[in-house]
């Protein structure tokens, strides 16, 4: 292996550079790991359908995730503690993100403040993902540091009333190295009596609520009466409940549901540019990447995460103008059929 | 291998301790091994469907089987012959389904008599499983000695009119080894004349009677018409014929036919916490573990089994807070859908 | 490995006594052996659906083709060449045969004559496979001495139009080996300009006339608007046409159009009891064993084929008991489902 | 291996003649390359279903392409760039094509000019394959030169408005070698801004059109609707992009929706006889083969050529014959059955 031609290749070079104790965190699954392996094996299952003769001379793989502009409908998803994967840590995975036209999710497990975060990259846009702890003070805390440093949404996650049990980590006795601060410790103090009625409470702050881990047509709908403005199609890349569906599989009964009330993204298993546009022809509006992100980080810092955009950013535009398709919005439901 | 974290690990850790005979008595199946493998493997094909915002801050795992309240929805499965796994054979797996809070069904063929078993776990909820041999003094001195000693039901196998053949078994020359005693002997003398009709016989004794090995509907229904409080679909953890659907792919039939009038279990393949959600969310009240319990009762007898318990009811708390459920009566056929 | 304790262990022993010209000639399927491997697998798909609390003691396998009893439904299958596997050759096929109480199917393409098989097992029930060759004279020299030896239907092969191509053979150079001497040689001269007209010519000679190679409903149809007393479902053991369905797969569609106006028998790819159960379960009467046989043939002549039908006759009744059906007629639709 | 025996042979024994220059180019596809693998194990599903007693003394393998007359179903597909394979090149392949008694399609990125690969077989019949450069001037030119070299048609690949992301020949960092000279090069000027309405400019040169590259029913719908006399349904042997159905699979839709209105042709992933079969009773009237006619080339030149043609020839009307077909026409429908 030389240079990297496409994430498979920034996995195996990120393999080669962590310990065992940070790769086992990033790879690794819940329980068998079948829905770690479905998520990337089912994307597989769904075929392109693509146009021909088609003008595609002028692709422009832009689009927009609750109104801010993204270069491409590629989302910088909120992947704990990222200093684990390179001492930058989300510095420059917002710097990276902010390089490459895109939003970044920031996690409330990161290894930097909220507002260290925002100095890195000021004036990109960014998103906070939100766990809710026990001790609402801390939550409380991370929020408002937040919104006082133009976060534009709120991103809870929903998948996660406790973490899931992953062997892997486990047996590598995972730990946070020391020297290593993390804003809010997910491997403790997660509050499993939250509700739908806490939504409210959420959204209080002002700023748009996003639910991050909705797989179901029920919850989608759900979601919309309480006033999420967006959904994330997300079983957590694997890492909580296992056996639960590949998240291209259960996109369209979530997006039936929404019947566009509500924007729809999808996270966990996109490795391709193509497996962007199943999602976005099964009727998401962009996709989450956090491992394919991290890989990259773990190479080489922000240049390496900016590398894996920009690598699965051209994989979109060539995969568009393959598909006959000028622009994200032209992707359709015809554009992929369901084949064993 | 260090220390074990899923029955997978305890099943390594058995393998190691156990010599050929017993290993593959305990592991092997019938025929070409494929209902034995199929067991476990279909389990991946029903996928779960969780549902988010749910308050699970109060798991309560507990159930009941017959009326008999059991600290999580796993039971002791009647596993035949155990000093051939450890030493202290039936007594330190009744003793840990007691420790483990869950009941015991205690096999006809085991090693040690069933007024031993109950004096090893005094006052524990048991069953005692029944194969009805030719001799039938041999069937009615077993049954009575089980009555006079609190077992709360009788467990009647019916997948079983004449042994499987498990040619790993016969490979290895498997035989009982010297010092063992076995209270009656499945290897010979099992009556394959009995039918419908004997189950008032059975009943006679004033026990409720639980069919084990029901895996159609047609032998559901006619379960039900025949008294039976309960059947368990199973196809004896592959070793009877081979061929035979896995249970989980046959439990759906049982339970629409039962149409609850009955109470249905499910043994065959059961290895993780997540495989007792999705018998629970297919109408199952509980699953039997037979070669689960004895990877641990191999590797370390009585605190062994109780370890394996556990790790599964941990496993089921676990899984149940992901999936949105604080009682396994709150598992429902929508958290399960099934997936080629 | 040591003693065989099924079909499979055979293969290996067969495999280890035989050149490599007779093992692939054996072995070997045509094309890329797709239906080869095929008609085995889909075996496993078809489940079976046990019913319990049958009286079962009294298990008779017994059945009759064309009228003519069998200990079991299972017959030896027109296999060619069998002096190839075993000095004895055809004549140890017939001794075995009618020692395990049923009906061989003697090759056209035999290293004996008819009459000299006849002469090995005189009085057992035996029928004689056909092949029409462009020198006319050929078979009906052959049909006119079976019909002189008391050979009791005519087994017309009707997917040979020309042999297929199977390349195992070829690579190694496949050659009948100086010494052997054959009937009627099918590596030439076979016509393929017959039709369905030419059935009252071969029902003209008074026996019954079987139609082997018969896959499709269409096929079924016209057969026995022709006068066919039976049909084989068969793709000549995967020999002729790859790319075709497993047999087992097939049976349904010929069984409904055949909608009991003729008997149907299977054959390719049965290797254990189940497969035969599976095969009576979708409306076959019995079925042909061709490679099994010949893989007893090759171990030990006519011992080895008797103890091969033994060990398929034993799973048949060890099956049957199983599957709560006290003899082939009692197995049905029902006890079979398909499973993907 | 000795001899060839099929194209897997032949396949083997290119990869041993060719550096991994030209080996990666020839063998490689988009991305993570399933739409290749699928290519070639999606015909594996589709069954044939043979009909039996059907007279087949009398084969005819010919049929027509656009009303040419070709000895069999089988096309030679535009490869590009053919002395990467063999120094006789294009010149190779036309005269063996001749004497295969078939069409060549020559590629507009062949290593030899159209009039100079006339000159190589003169009299036989050729197709001449069109890509769109941006310089217009170059794509006229090649179409002037076909045009005055008696090329029957023009075929226009529409999958490719922007060439395919190879991996595998971008690792291996694909060249043109030295001396090599290319009519007109693919990995730059290729114009994505064409549309159906340039279908009128194409058509405007007298020959008929042929659309290679369409895999859907809408597509197809709107290929006849301008006029192409054919299509071909293509997914560019899995090198554009991946993820596309297979185009066995893809081909149904495509033959219902052109309904008899224009010939079907179909490529990418034939590998044997009765591949082709397939093809035909889906609705194809033949097939393109560019591997598998490349490996020949690569193997021995234009007799390697030769041999390939000839032994899919010989696949097809051995395959015909065990089909009960005595022509490509009567191969239906109903002579394939699709199954998981």
């Amino acid at each position: 292996l030389s240079d990297p031609f496409n994430v498979h290749d920034y996995e195996l070079l990120a393999r080669e550079r962590l310990d065992d104790n940070a790769w086992e965190y990033l790879r690794g699954g819940a329980g068998d790991e079948t829905t770690l392996r479905d998520n990337i094996a089912a994307f597989a299952r769904w075929k392109l359908r693509p146009r021909v003769l088609v003008a595609t001379d002028r692709i422009d793989t832009s689009t927009t995730v609750l109104g801010t502009p993204i270069a491409a409908p590629i989302v910088v998803a909120p992947l704990a503690t990222q200093k684990l994967f390179h001492p930058d840590g989300e510095a420059a995975t917002a710097r990276a993100a902010a390089a490459a036209g895109t939003l970044m999710v920031l996690s409330s497990s990161a290894t930097m403040r909220p507002a260290a975060v925002a100095e890195a990259a000021p004036g990109a846009p960014r998103w906070f993902q939100v766990y809710v702890f026990r001790d609402r003070a801390i939550t409380q805390a991370l929020i408002d540091e937040a919104c006082a440093n133009d976060y534009g949404a709120l991103v809870l996650t929903v998948d996660t009333p406790i973490l899931g049990r992953r062997e892997g980590a486990l047996r590598v006795g995972f730990h946070i190295p020391a020297g290593l601060e993390v804003a809010a410790d997910i491997f403790e103090g997660l509050d499993s009596s939250i509700g739908w009625g806490d939504l409210e409470w959420l959204a209080g702050h002002g700023l748009p609520v996003v639910l991050k881990g909705v797989v179901t047509a029920e919850d989608a709908q759900r979601a919309v009466e309480h006033g999420a403005a967006a959904v994330v199609v997300s079983n957590h890349g694997g890492r909580q409940l296992d056996g639960v569906s590949a998240t291209i599989d259960a996109l369209p009964q979530v997006v039936e549901a929404i019947d566009g009330r509500a924007e729809v993204l999808l996270d966990s298993g996109v490795r391709r540019g193509v497996d962007v546009l199943r999602a976005l022809a099964l009727g998401a509006r962009a996709v989450l990447v956090g491992r394919a992100m991290a890989f990259g980080l773990a190479v080489a810092g922000e240049p390496g995460v900016r590398a894996v955009l920009g690598l699965l950013r051209d994989e979109v535009e060539l995969g568009l103008r393959l598909l006959g398709c000028s622009s994200p919005a032209e992707v359709s439901r015809e554009h992929v059929e369901w084949r064993p």
